[in-house]
């Protein structure tokens, strides 16, 4: 498991990109009206839409991963190719474990 | 800034750390009653109490940053030799600049 991003709540994803691009450089990687992805000096922040997604921090795992720890775990493909399930720890805090089943050898890390 | 950690609010710091290092082979970096930090492969991860500290995402930052950026802000200095403010975004997410006021050069990459 590699850790992949931090995702946050926001009211408007817009405003929040822009605050965080004005305030702290950040830069953009992806944006609509529902979720956000930002990097700030290398670290990856999403934003979660309240009715959408939790907050949560997400790690990216591959399928040994999954065989091994999460099996009885449903993924939900997402519309990029990537699919993920959530998990919460003793507090509820959610953790999202995301795979990409075709990024081929780039797995072999986690 | 660098990333440094995210911190999750536990009502149990003790069952916490415990449920990470037995599900997902987290390494105990610190632990006591009202503070946790781990290790999930490279990724620190820390704990607080509902009634000291806010879930928060953290970055390292250095003097140079907080006189550019962070100059109106109250460092609060912490037992570890470290001092550190709190933000809050337009959603009221909760952002901590970490800074360690004798850690000489390796703060030049911030």
């Amino acid at each position: 498991m590699v850790f992949d991003h931090v995702a946050l709540v926001s009211k408007d994803i817009s405003n929040s990109i822009d605050w965080y691009v004005k305030e702290w450089s950040a830069k953009i990687l992806y944006q609509d009206e529902t979720w956000g992805l930002i990097e700030l000096n290398g670290t990856k922040l999403a934003f979660v839409t309240p009715n959408q997604h939790p907050a949560h921090i997400c790690f990216e795992i591959n399928e040994k991963f999954i065989l091994e720890k999460l099996n009885k775990n449903t993924f939900k493909p997402h519309r990029d190719g990537s699919s993920s399930c959530y998990i919460r720890d003793p507090d509820g805090n959610f953790i999202e474990f995301l795979f990409w089943p075709n990024k081929g050898e780039k797995n072999e890390r986690t």
